[in-house]
């Protein structure tokens, strides 16, 4: 178990850390009161300010640009798309960078780093052919156009993903999709130009062989927007998650990836670093809510004393210092997996810290939100909307009981044998 | 111990039941939803709908109104405005209502039975003299006007209540008031016409007799609504929360209620029923949470099963049932202990009820929206607004962490003497 | 809901109070110590000693004796076995007395209200007839004798009672006995004259109509306790638990209770008041062991304050008084329902209970333990002791996890018809 | 953060596993069967069977003996004394080498590793003279005596250590002994040949500088024995845990370990490594449970399913797995930060796992006693014994509180500057 970072990711840490330090927080309050004011004013919240751009062509020209790209399926991109030092990054090296990033709402998206935009190149450059990266992946990396992800549907439990009743019909060079998307993250951003679409296209195959994932342009004819979901009141955007209709979308058959009925060959393959990348940056967000708790424990006073030695606050910030040290080894762990022995190999610990990373975020920002009183609960700091997002994330890629689950499976196996004798 | 309500509350318990089921629960979805289409449209939604006013009328006539008056207190009030048979009820008595109100986010107000007009009616009923009631109870018991509560200030840690550092100066026969508000319950209502402002009049007597309770009407000189705050996202419209100042207020002395530096008796008496009243709406809450989480947990399937029936889900259901249960009972304990014993005797139930009811119901519907999966957090079931409601009652009237202290202060205080000996 | 005592019941609690006081806690320390010493000294601790008799006997002459009976099954039987007033108690009246009792080890058994003989003596009750009454209810009533319950088997899950493998068949006017019991509860006490064998007769039948309930003297042949088990390396002398076996043991038909195959009826309605009687047994424990811990916490001093004021501590105390208030509440509000709609309406209730109490009192001990340092691992206090008997109750009479099982269903229940539709 | 163990660990690590599964665990049962027979039978349970002495010498003669001996101070004594390669391990070789012994009761004596031997040694190592090492170190690497450690006290709060009361007084060339402690583990080996005492020297020094610590022979005149101590109803043999009365006890001057009042130092010096290897054990302790609870969850049927398939049994197996696993990777961590920046700068990792390993021991014991049903609570399998274990460590060493605070301590430390500004 080697977690040390190579000295190149040691360094774009150091330089991602400092423009978050400098460049983002400084702004990052005044960025979210100038969206709440244009809403508030009857102007559009889903177009980002100015600034945005701003900072992402500063952080594009800084190399600081696509340090997601995974050393293992990179190729030329890194090099091609700004990424400082032109090749992509381990697992093990991305993961504290990721990490920094959550310590911001802003920062994923001001590095090209943010979801579900990265699992969605990552699926481009994995299993894409040379068209669909050209189309589709270029100027992802590029930062021109944004993508969403469709697959929960409302019909159904989507816990049980085979559950997805949207269909997929192959006829002739086409595909047709009908149904219902919702949670499509991404849906939101004014640049969102195409939808990773999953649905049914063999009914009656093995069921992880039934449904074709197909990339479908926002503008195709039969595509529309139904609404955009609040999640705990709160509508995320620029990005958002929205409900979608497919009602006949007709697109050409090399719009599907990797081929008729391999959507969960291209799922399984897609959320490995993409669950390591939610939880490197909850740490982060874990670790501010916690730096927080402290500065208002120690500043605040009630009782003729700070109010971090009063009851059990130190023994709060002493458990929520223990959890998120814990946590931070498990995502580590799980990262080094990863690299060294593969998403099938990394199974247990994959699902280990997505079931186990967004509640202990959660339970430290509910403990910061408490100890900060009604500022707390209020949008003048970040604790209320981080505290969503962490909830958010016991949701979505699979609720936290399904992971338990899974690892409860993993560990019976061990023993499965010994027991049958 | 005997919580079996009277005969006459029993039945106005049934016929609020069976109203809330009829009338109230029937719209309440498709209210949130105009009045969030109102909001996305432009207009104000702080304006309630003339629904509202319309379920009030008809709760009024059916003597369903103003269920809360304490029997002890409720002088010819009752009878005057509009509660069947005429007299107030124990707190045994109203509690079961109580928690039936807590089922529907309208059901408080439709019955004028919501805080904080509750708490501040009795206020007035209590300490008022006959000048304010008249000029405020009466329109309050009658539905014209609404109230608010100043107490919470943003530079202070206001757990600790004698931090407060807005002040209530005598000057003659005039009271001036500086200082800045927040978490001002009820202020956003068009119909707010007062405030219950608590102000520092004494710096230098004892700290429990230096603060001073002041009427304050909304539209005096110098009073400024600064903004009104979200919790956990939410306005709670058409009540809120908000931010107000004040600057050079000037009152007469007459809007003093009690006496100059009397705000902490005040507050003392005001929040033995009010804290019953709170956990009461807050079991409902988590009993409409527990009843979702059975719907859904049959009716969805995954693998091949009822959701209720896959891994912890039905251990969970039992727990939620269990716990809510438990607090019920805790609950009706604190009442049954304020009717006989009085607040004073009653101050560690009271105290461990608001400390233990809320945590509880954040944690039943933060269950009940992880089985609804998305949906749980969408604005399409009351569930995320709940579990808002819920978490913000930790803190309001006092963080979970004061009840907590004052309760183990109570547990030791009995066994101090045989320590010393 | 009213839990209030009959007048004579609050007379007989009040009185059992004093005696346990006066009596019995004085000198318990050193029973336990000479039985200690005894045992080091090779004598025999599984004999009670004389004290022990005498305790007893002046329980007896005070009408204090088999105060668990049942007013709904007492019959003439507490008039002619020594209990004040000649009749039985309800549950609701009878739990404030086996708080009490918890608070001792060894008042339930001056009492003569000990399990597992209470619940054996009710099934006599119940389900014996005159002949089987005469021989063992007199006696056990008396206390002249003592008994055992054989049920749990040590070669199958015994948390699915029908597993139960042991066979009891009919072979003419006799009853044929083999297999192998374990937590045969009471088999070690000296005066320990019947098992109440539940074993195998009708393997075809319904599941719940297999096993027959058979009296089966110690002392006939066949019977051998094969060797006494320790609970958390405790053998709680001088009942104690034994693993015991039955070969090709005949007694006359006789000898069973009720009827042949009617085991889990019996069963089911011994186990109700049975499941009280623990609970607020653990309930009077987990209120010595939270009284101990205040006191530890006031007398013991570091770092300059008393250690109530550490950390979490207070905290810690206010949440085990709510968590032993919360649970009290429960078991009131059990018995109640018992009393009022009997066990099948108080199913769930019964079973939150058992569910949720046990391991209340093991978490309240835990931190009592903790508090003492040292000490509260060690035999001088009773607090270690008190955490293995609540940890053995989380098995006995069904573990945690079958009774959360049976709230669930239960409460799904209610829903299943409108699922269904 | 590198946590692989050097290539030697690694083949010591996987020889001492071997030598476990194949040596130790197949007779371990039947060892403790013995000495229970022993015990019945009325013969000493305190003398180790001889079984015990062949293994050790086997293991000795394998190298795999002193395998605790720490890189930095080892000298030439891990060449003297059996370690194989002749010289001592890093934390982070030897922390999983501590796991592995952890999987068996007697494994740690076997290898010579045992507490409270190594710390003792440790100090000898670190801060005994020559002649100190001469006449007690080498026959404890030697394992022909043992050692045991005085420290606990039972009139005082020993959580805070500074108060200790057995004094220690220097009279010329001599010191003089008086108190009383408990807790003393190791008294009971009949080879025990040395304490470690700390005793009050200069009483109004700063309360760090106040203590001495002296080896005192078992034998030395004024020292006796007064009980052996149980700790959850077990003594622990062949170790044990005693209450030593020290009567006017004069050693000579040149027993005292580094110098008068020094005592506090050494106790930080000798606690890093110890709490890792007790925290260690403890994981290999913990996983040794999870998998006799997967086992039996696989074997057992009940209501038609295997019992692991049961309720939320897999979820709590999941969980498991994922609190060990974070537990382990929290440990590594520490051992990894001593070993790179000393005890000094590990401070917080120190305490941390030392705060949450054995409590996490704990649970996940408590489960799988619970899975096992009554068997489990029983002394048929070790689990029993084993959550002894890991409960008496919450409070060994001190308590979890006392970590926790130190941990919130370092943590407000690192937001005091800004706060202060």
């Amino acid at each position: 178990m080697d977690f040390t970072p190579s000295a190149r990711a040691a360094d774009l840490s150091e330089r991602v850390g400092r423009f978050i330090d400098e460049r983002i927080l400084p702004i990052e309050a005044q960025y979210h009161r100038d969206v709440a004011a244009l809403r508030e004013s009857g102007g559009d919240p889903w177009v980002p300010l100015p600034l945005l751009a701003e900072l992402r062509a500063e952080a594009r020209k800084a190399g600081l640009w696509n340090l997601f790209l995974p050393a293992a399926h990179a190729g030329d991109y890194a090099a091609r798309f700004g990424t400082d030092g032109g090749t992509g990054l381990t697992n093990t090296d991305y993961a504290p960078i990721a990490e920094l990033t959550g310590r911001s709402f802003l920062a994923p998206h001001v590095f090209n780093c943010n979801a579900p935009d990265t699992g969605n190149m990552e699926v481009l450059l994995q299993y894409g052919d040379q068209a669909q990266r050209d189309r589709w992946l270029d100027p992802l990396l590029d930062g021109s156009i944004r993508s969403a992800f469709g697959m929960t549907e409302p019909e159904v439990a989507s816990s049980d993903a085979t559950n997805m009743a949207a269909t997929a019909v192959l006829d002739g060079d086409e595909v047709v999709l009908n149904g219902r998307k919702w949670w499509t993250t991404g849906i939101g951003h004014p640049d969102c130009a195409v939808i990773l679409f999953m649905g049914l296209t063999f009914p009656d195959a093995d069921k992880h062989r039934r449904h074709t994932t197909v990339l479908v342009p926002v503008d195709a004819p039969g595509v529309t927007v139904e609404r955009l979901l609040p999640a705990m009141g709160r509508y995320d955007e620029p990005f958002g998650h929205g409900e979608v209709s497919f009602t006949d979308v007709r697109v050409p058959a090399t719009s599907i990836v990797l081929g008729p009925g391999r959507a969960f060959e291209i799922a399984q393959g897609r959320l490995g670093p993409g669950r390591v990348h939610h939880c490197m940056r909850l740490i982060g967000l874990a670790e501010t809510a916690l730096e927080a708790a402290c500065r208002r424990g120690l500043e605040r006073t009630a009782f003729g004393r700070p109010i971090a030695r009063l009851g059990g606050n130190r023994e709060r910030i002493a458990k929520a210092r223990i959890a998120i040290d814990a946590a931070r080894l498990l995502v580590l762990n799980a990262a080094w997996k990863l690299d060294t022995v593969g998403a099938l190999g990394a199974l247990s610990e994959i699902s280990q810290i997505k079931a186990h990373v967004p509640a202990m975020a959660q339970e430290v920002i509910d403990f910061a939100m408490q100890i900060h009183g009604g500022a707390g609960l209020s949008d003048d700091l970040p604790l209320s909307a981080a505290w969503s997002t962490a909830r958010a994330i016991r949701l979505a890629d699979g609720p936290d009981e399904v992971h338990l689950d899974l690892v409860g499976r993993l560990e019976l196996a061990k023993h499965a044998q010994q027991a049958a004798r």
